[in-house]
């Protein structure tokens, strides 16, 4: 929230309280954005009142922009309240902001609606809540201006400035055939620079970038991102132009996939909602079941010390650098993985990369070794209860192999993963980090028994 | 890459050698942006051809959109062979990309070409240039529309239409006074729909969303985003307008702070260019000091295991334990350190929600700490050299201790640390579970102490 929307936040309180009539004045300048954080922050009785005296128009915009689990409850309660105001308000919405809404309204309430407004909008309704989540389609408007190509420049803009008020843009205009078939974009750019005679399919740009309704939304943010696209045409198998995805719908996707993939990189099933709106044992179901599955990873190593501890003579003093030689192996994996995951994400790495990063996460895996193995073997020889040389070249030669060994694995695991069709990103870096504990502590122990030839 | 793209490679590398001409019609249809990936895959004296091949105009546009590193070396080449068209292309590229490319420039290079060009072009890219990394400023574009705020509709559309080539927007235009302060916006869809005779500051919005030339590109981002903007307006202290940002650069902003936090997070200095882009040793620079710090973090435990080895008098199936009990901790801590520090990034958690946090972390720090302990104790008594319940017992009781304190320090630290005004993306997950592993690593053992009564 703003500091200055804070700082208003009593003086509404009590305007609510004691004289409501003075909100219009004090709201009227402000953001719907800001006038959302304030709804936000009120106790339901006071928002709900709040809403209500805001005009239509910017009470829609305020939903617009209201986080998602908020509105389903504002919204709920003023419907109950007022049903009229409810149907005048979503008929001003955006139409994905409105579907979305209407997708986080229990049942019975989305139902009742759906049959109280127009069938026009109640269709457009049901055809956005048909897109499954996460799709290009689940993202996409029906707000948009579809003009037939052989519409004139001078047409256009009389038709653009007439239906202005209700598309979400209008510095984009799609050129269709009789089918709803899409057969270019033109920017209102174009229409304001062009002779007023001209034909759309004479001005527009028929290369034109789509995505299908079905394809994945980071898909979506990935081909906007690269051709720096304000819009995005969707269309389906037959290349209908289903609606447009805008600007702002992806600037959320980019943060809410990056978000994700954080989660994921760190043995969390990623949460629906931010973290302290997600309820507390919706919590628990997405880390525990990840803890529980690391504990059986690592579990393995038990058997690795019971087996060392029993089968062999070596001396007490190895065990006390167990947790050090694993840590290290853990940490120089994780990095690897994170690296290789993220530019994987970002579209960085290709499949003919392989080999490449392989190649180079072993010789960095070697030069780190070697820099955290001499630090290792140097700590040894200055204690005085380890100085001895076996022991300080167990411990060098241990920290190089497992850091070079977590390199590699940190590396090859989400490549494998990828290979597989898996989202790397679930090769998270504690089971990489797992991984390395087991292999590293076989290492070190062998290692050990050569040096102290047992 | 896009997979059409790739399949004209071969194509384009052909009628390089062989017919150039051919290349015209070839890339005629094709954007900048897939022309760049074109560019970038060729071999440097091709890429040089190729991009001398093109239009000045679409050639500008590729040096907009192609990867920093490649742009500057294609560029750099080009210019030693063709010093005019060098300056023909800057001439036409975007004021932002323009700077930019002049800043990846060797000096020799930058200087004798900034004596070349216009004086206006040269004193653009210097103050363009004089923005630090990383702010609002550097961000920002000169190429926007300013009009005086006594203009009418008809003439703002009149030069709207007439500078649209040179615009990196044209769909909002800024009104400011005769010193140049920002006094309010009007986009092209108010000016397309005002009657033409009505001055901007009858139509101008004036409660306008900016921002300080010297703020962090990350606020930019934010706010572009909470306010669904196409571009935000950059203003010095004296509220002069010193340029926009659009919505394509901040697309980019929000996808390289993301990889920055996913870096930190695992414990790597955020590297500057991509993976594969990143020299050898930048890498290691990147990891070694971290890795090194961490070994350092977790040297305690050999302390730790020597004290209690040496002092008490414990059975030896107690050590096999230990990796499984630290990294446990390590997890759990893992898991809360990764969801605080990523809800802080996205601007979830504001200050005074600290105590909720903490209050959160305990409560599900115990519950996944009595399920991971279950587990645990469950595993010891099922194999047959650990079944001894006070070995059960230890084992529940220390994962369960280990599991909540990994909660409880991996969301104080990231929180403590933002008190301090400390970036929390630095008190990356493998240092909380350092932390975890030595604090652990004491629990257990005194845990042990107490059920074998030693």
């Amino acid at each position: 929230m703003e500091t200055t929307t804070r700082l208003l936040l009593p003086e509404v309180e009590q305007a609510l309280r004691e004289e409501p009539d003075q909100l219009v004045a004090l709201t009227e300048e402000m953001h719907p954005a800001d006038l959302a954080d304030i709804a936000i922050e009120l106790e339901p009785d006071l928002a709900q009142q709040f809403v209500r005296i805001l005009p239509v128009s910017v009470g829609a915009r305020v939903l617009e922009v209201c986080e998602w689990d908020k509105r389903a409850e504002l919204f709920h309660s003023l419907a109950e309240h007022d049903r009229d105001w409810a149907l005048k308000i979503t008929d001003q919405m955006a139409a994905d902001d409105r579907a979305d809404l209407y997708a986080e309204l229990p049942q019975p309430l989305r139902t009742s609606l759906l049959q109280d407004i127009d069938v026009e909008e109640s269709r457009d309704i049901r055809q956005l809540l048909s897109y499954p989540e996460d799709t290009a389609g689940a993202l996409l408007t029906t707000d948009f201006v579809a003009l037939p190509a052989t519409t004139t420049a001078s047409e256009a803009i009389g038709l653009v400035r007439k239906t202005a008020a209700e598309m979400e843009t209008i510095y984009q205009a799609y050129a269709v055939d009789n089918h709803g078939t899409l057969l270019g974009v033109v920017s209102l750019r174009d229409l304001v620079t062009s002779p007023a005679d001209r034909t759309l399919d004479e001005i527009m740009n028929p290369n034109i970038v789509t995505i299908n309704v079905s394809a994945d939304q980071e898909e979506a943010a990935r081909l906007m991102s690269k051709y720096d696209l304000m819009a995005l045409p969707v269309v389906d198998d037959q290349h209908h132009i289903a609606g447009i995805i805008t600007f702002d719908d992806v600037l959320d996707v980019v943060e809410e996939e990056a978000t994700e993939d954080v989660h994921k990189l760190g043995a969390i099933e990623p949460l629906e909602q931010s973290y302290l709106q997600t309820p507390f044992w919706d919590l628990i179901k997405a880390r525990a079941p990840w803890l529980v599955a690391l504990l059986f990873g690592v579990m393995a190593t038990a058997n690795v010390l019971q087996h060392f501890t029993q089968h062999t003579n070596l001396a007490q003093m190895i065990i006390w650098f167990v947790p050090m030689i694993i840590s290290s192996g853990g940490n120089s994996g994780g990095q690897s993985a994170t690296l290789t995951i993220r530019a994987i994400a970002v579209g960085k790495l290709e499949p003919r990369d392989n080999l490449t990063i392989i190649r180079r996460e072993v010789l960095v895996g070697i030069v780190l070794g070697l820099i955290v193995g001499s630090f290792g073997a140097l700590r040894t020889v200055m204690t005085a209860s380890t100085r001895i040389p076996s022991m300080a070249l167990s411990i060098g030669c241990s920290l190089m192999a497992v850091v070079t060994l977590g390199a590699l694995l940190g590396c090859c695991v989400p490549l494998l993963l990828r290979r597989l069709r898996i989202d790397p990103a679930v090769s998270s870096t504690p089971f990489i980090a797992s991984m390395c504990d087991v292999c590293g502590l076989i290492i070190y122990f062998e290692i050990a028994k050569f040096f102290f030839g047992s």
